[in-house]
C-alpha cells in the first residue's frame, strides 16, 4: 500500500484483539473513507486503560498488505499500538485514529478503564482527530451491522468539522434493531460506579483467589443528558472527551483553602 | 489492628511496589494521621494507568499487622488494590485513599498513564477523599524526606475541607532541598505530549523489538498556572482532578454540527 499525500490515512485499533468481529465491521466502514493501517493484538486487551508496556519489549509483525490496508499484530496495549504506529510504522501522521467497535459499552466511568477509549485519547494527545466506538452488547455473537450507519454519520461530521485540540469522541451504540434507534444524542458522561466487584473462590490447593466482576450502578438514572440515558432510551451517545482532567471550577475554592 | 468507628482509616497504595522508599515515607507520615491499611504489589506497576486485571485471578496476602497498620501484598494493578481493599479487605469504607509517593512526577498528561493517580481516581469513584503524591525524581536513591512537610500540609487541609464528589488531588513535589521549595501552588494540568518514544533494537536472533522511552514536551512552557511551571519553579503543584472527562464546553458546538 502506498500512502499519497492526498489519501486520508486512518489508524485503526481496538482492545478486543485482531479477530474481534467489531473490528472487522469498523475496518470495512473505514475503507470507505480512506487507506487503513490496523495495529492491534492477537489477544484481548480489555480493561487495560491507558496502560503502557514498560517492563517487556514490544514486537510488531506485518500480517497482511493490500492496496487499501495494512494489518500489523503487536504485543502491547491499545496505547502502545497507537504510539508504535505513529512513531515507527507510519510514513506520516494519520488523519484519524479510530478505535473499536468495542464488545460492550464504554459509557459513564468506563471511559477511565477502557482500552478502546485509551487509544482514542492517545491519538488525541498527538493532535489527531480520534474516535472510539462501542456497541452496548458484551456477547461474542453481537450484531455489529447496526453500527455501520452511525459510524458513517459520525465520521462524515468529522470530515467537515475537525475536533478542537485535546478533545476526542466517545461513541456508544445501543444494541437494538436499526429501525429502533432513535438517532444520535450529544451528551455528557453519566455519574456512576461499580458494586460487588469480586467473586471469591478457592483453588484446588484451598487457597483464596478473586475474579474481578461487578455491576454498574448509574448514580443519576433520571438525568436525560447523559450517555447512560441515551443508550437506555435507544439513542447513539456521543460524548466529547477531554484529555485535560483538571476540575477547573474547583481551583478557586482550593486556592482559598490553602491561603487560610 | 482493630478499627474503631472514630479512627481515621487510611487506605494506602502506590505503583512502585511494596519496597519503594517513597511508599515508606508516605506510610510514616500517614501513621501520624490515623490507622493505615496498605495494599500494594511486590513488583513495580508503573504506567499501568486505570488498568484492571480481568484475565488472571487476583491473590492477596497479609504480610504484617501491628496495632497501627496492616500490610497486604496483591498481584494486581493499583486500581485492583483499591477495589480489593474496599470490597474484600476492609471492615468499613476508608476515610482517605492516599497513593505514592511516586518515583517521578505525574504532572501534565502523565496523570493519564499513572498507576499512582489511577489509585487516587479509583478512591474518588467510591466517594472517598483521595490524593496521589509524586516526587519529581525518577532515581531509586531519590530523597523523599523533603515531601513530609507538604504531605502533612495537604492532608491537614483535607482534614478540614472534604473534597467535592468526583474530584481528587494530584500533588507533585519538586526535587530540590526543602529550604528551596517556595510553597504550594494550586494549578491546572499543563498541555503536553511525549516525543521520540521508542528505542529500536535487534535481539540475538536478529529480530526487531522496541523499548518504550521518550521525552516529555511541555506545549505551554510560558503559562504560569500549570503544574509543569510550578515544578520547574520550585513550587509543590496541587491539581484538582475530575473523574468526569466530558468536555462540557464543546457540547453545544457538537449539537450544532449534528443538527446540520
Amino acid at each position: 500500500m502506498t500512502i499519497e499525500q492526498n489519501d486520508r490515512l486512518i489508524l485503526l485499533t481496538n482492545d478486543d484483539g485482531l479477530y474481534a468481529s467489531g473490528l472487522k465491521t469498523l475496518m470495512e466502514v473505514m475503507e470507505e473513507f480512506g487507506k487503513v493501517v490496523l495495529v492491534s493484538t492477537l489477544e484481548s486487551m480489555s480493561g487495560m486503560s491507558q496502560a503502557l508496556t514498560v517492563k517487556t519489549p514490544l514486537r510488531v509483525k506485518l500480517l497482511e498488505e493490500t492496496d487499501r490496508r495494512r494489518v500489523y499484530a503487536c504485543n502491547g496495549t491499545p496505547t502502545d499500538s497507537i504510539k508504535l504506529a505513529v512513531n515507527q510504522l507510519l510514513e506520516r501522521m494519520p488523519d484519524w485514529v479510530v478505535s473499536g467497535i468495542n464488545h460492550g459499552a464504554n459509557a459513564s466511568v468506563s471511559v477511565l478503564y477502557s482500552g478502546t477509549m485509551a487509544a482514542a485519547i492517545e491519538g488525541c494527545l498527538y493532535g489527531i482527530d480520534s474516535v472510539g466506538f462501542s456497541l452496548n452488547d458484551f456477547s461474542r455473537n453481537a450484531d455489529f451491522s447496526v453500527c455501520r450507519k452511525y459510524i458513517r454519520l459520525v465520521m462524515q461530521k468529522l470530515s467537515s468539522h475537525s475536533l478542537p485540540k485535546g478533545i476526542c469522541l466517545n461513541v456508544n451504540i445501543p444494541s437494538v434493531p436499526e429501525n429502533e434507534i432513535k438517532g444520535i444524542m450529544i451528551c455528557r458522561q453519566a455519574k456512576g460506579n461499580w458494586k460487588e466487584e469480586f467473586e471469591k473462590r478457592k483453588d484446588p490447593m484451598g487457597k483464596t483467589y478473586y475474579w474481578l466482576t461487578g455491576m454498574f450502578q448509574n448514580q443519576e438514572p433520571d438525568a436525560v443528558d447523559t450517555d447512560e440515558w441515551a443508550l437506555a432510551n435507544g439513542y447513539v451517545s456521543v460524548v466529547p472527551v477531554s484529555v485535560d482532567m483538571t476540575a477547573h471550577w474547583y481551583i478557586s475554592s482550593l486556592k482559598e483553602q490553602f491561603s487560610e
